[in-house]
């Protein structure tokens, strides 16, 4: 058996690994806030460079500053990305601060990008207002409003609805989604419930009867996952190894004879169920299939001449 | 009691309520891929203008187009933009979509900005090499890797780890939070489990005592959450309500009293245990303590000259 400093030492390289000289070409982020927005920008344009990330022998690795909120550090930052020959990335509230950055990093010779300003500036002229230029979690800012703790209400409800828990309570989910195991219902709920959506799931398991209550609710709230079986197959090996599956348990989950049985199980009720739209996972993140969620349900709420998603603010 | 439609209708109003006309400036985003660049962006963004949102008279809606990987939805969308006279933000992977925008939005008048090209293309001169020009999802593209499924496991871990559950996995944890009831603990872990960590929350409750595992562990894993105890009486008495406590349960959840013993108790613990870093939460967005945290977690890990949150692609 392993010792928790074994497995401590296992989790460490769980984590992203450090990158080390070599690692390729460094992109240094830098914000006054969380990084958030910079880490998301960045992580999608570097999908546009896939083709030859690592394995073709062009590695990047990104380095996040976040919380930079004086100009001492944000000069020692930039000295290091020349050190480093790193480009910088930045979102910068206080317009001195973003100022600073792209001058010194023109005396340092480091390519830079400010990464929001296009957008506030959009914004500030189609509204004919200034921009605020203060730093999220600078003093005297707005409090957290109501819909921030309906999206802490939506987690904590979303978490107790998970794996099919509670089915009393499907009536006050937002979105039901309803699929065979590992076709991402947890992760997807999770993700969606952090937008805001109270969401349950309910697994199909063959043999085992869907709760009464799924079908008593609203069905437009219902959504299948289904998934390609032998991606399935794959997905579920991988799973009963981590979960340490033994004996009958194991060889039915992930045999591709039972894995089939249950995706046609699946798809028969799918089938009886016409309301429910069925969403095809293979391949996809789960960011891209919360997406398809999304734009059906609003769609569906509000019929629109073009399928959007709106909020007021 | 409430039937299950009259729960429907109340839920349907705790969404995102959708825009009418007179719900001020709109501004139009269109991705080919999620649209969550662009709504990340664009809500960093209007975190600048907070001083003059709503409830100040300048109100301001969000649409959002995603999945848009043709021209003729694309067109229709910008003539509509051009109706509700809005701004149009954009990320299109494809050069001929990003130009086409640019230059329907000249014709049809409406002000556009492309959000993450200014990005991509500090990237690829950075890197020397081309971006793909093919949006995310497009068929053909690599598959997801072992780093996604990571983050996947690290989901279902700090799910069942919620709430002090089965601190014999402690020791499993990347990271694990305590603090009393409503510190956030649920929501941070999540965030942090969306990133890849395995995280477990433990909850301190007066009287009851820590389990013992969370001693056992690596204690540099460990953080502490408080709060302003006037702040956290609020956050319980509207807990309270939503989860319909009754008699001494209620009164004693949030009655100031025992809302200021509370807390004195976790920090009579965290005072013993120096080690953990304890994190002020009072009016952080969930986002914002997870910054704080990573940088704190990342820095242990790897002492550095200013601290960072490295990654490799
Ligand atoms: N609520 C907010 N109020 C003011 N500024 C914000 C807000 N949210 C984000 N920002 C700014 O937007 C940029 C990106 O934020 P972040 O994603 O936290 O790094 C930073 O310059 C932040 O200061
Ligand atoms: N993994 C990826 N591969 C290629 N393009 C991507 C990837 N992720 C995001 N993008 C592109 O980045 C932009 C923003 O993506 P999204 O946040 O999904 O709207 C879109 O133009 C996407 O096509
Ligand atoms: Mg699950
Ligand atoms: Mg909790």
């Amino acid at each position: 058996s392993i010792s928790s400093e074994e497995h401590d030492r296992e989790n460490d390289e769980e984590e992203p690994r450090t990158p080390r000289p070599g690692d390729g070409k460094a992109i240094y982020m830098v914000s006054d806030g969380t990084g958030s927005t910079a880490e998301n920008s960045v992580n999608a344009a570097l999908g546009q460079f896939e083709h030859c990330l690592v394995d073709r022998g062009c590695p990047v690795s990104t380095h996040l500053f976040s919380g930079v909120n004086n100009m001492d550090r944000l000069i020692e930052i930039i000295k290091q990305a020349a050190k480093e020959g790193a480009i910088l990335l930045y979102t910068l509230a206080d317009p001195s601060m973003a100022d600073t950055a792209k001058q010194a990093c023109k005396v340092w010779g480091v390519p830079s990008t400010d990464i929001l300003r296009p957008t506030i500036e959009a914004i500030a002229n189609h509204i004919g207002v200034a921009p605020s230029g203060i730093p999220r979690g600078a003093p005297g800012r707005k409090p957290l409003n109501e819909d921030y703790f309906k999206r802490i209400e939506a987690i904590d409800f979303t978490i107790k609805q998970d794996d099919g828990a509670l089915p009393q309570n499907l009536n006050r989910a937002h979105i039901v989604l309803v699929g065979v195991s590992r076709t991402g219902k947890t992760p997807l709920s999770i993700y969606l419930a952090q937008k805001g959506y109270m969401v349950a799931n309910v697994p199909i398991v063959m043999g085992v009867e869907l709760p009464k209550a799924l079908f008593d609710i609203n069905q437009e709230k219902i959504f299948g996952l289904t998934i390609n079986p032998v991606v399935l197959q794959t997905i579920r090996k991988a799973r009963a190894k981590t979960l340490g599956f033994q004996g009958e348990m194991k060889s039915n989950y992930s045999n591709m004879e039972h894995v089939r049985a249950e995706l046609n199980y699946a798809n028969k009720i799918f089938a009886q169920n016409p309301v429910w739209p069925v969403i095809e996972v293979t391949g996809k993140a789960i960011e891209e299939t919360a997406a398809v969620v999304v734009r059906i349900h609003h769609d569906r709420k509000k019929k629109c001449f073009i399928p959007r998603i709106s909020k007021r603010y």
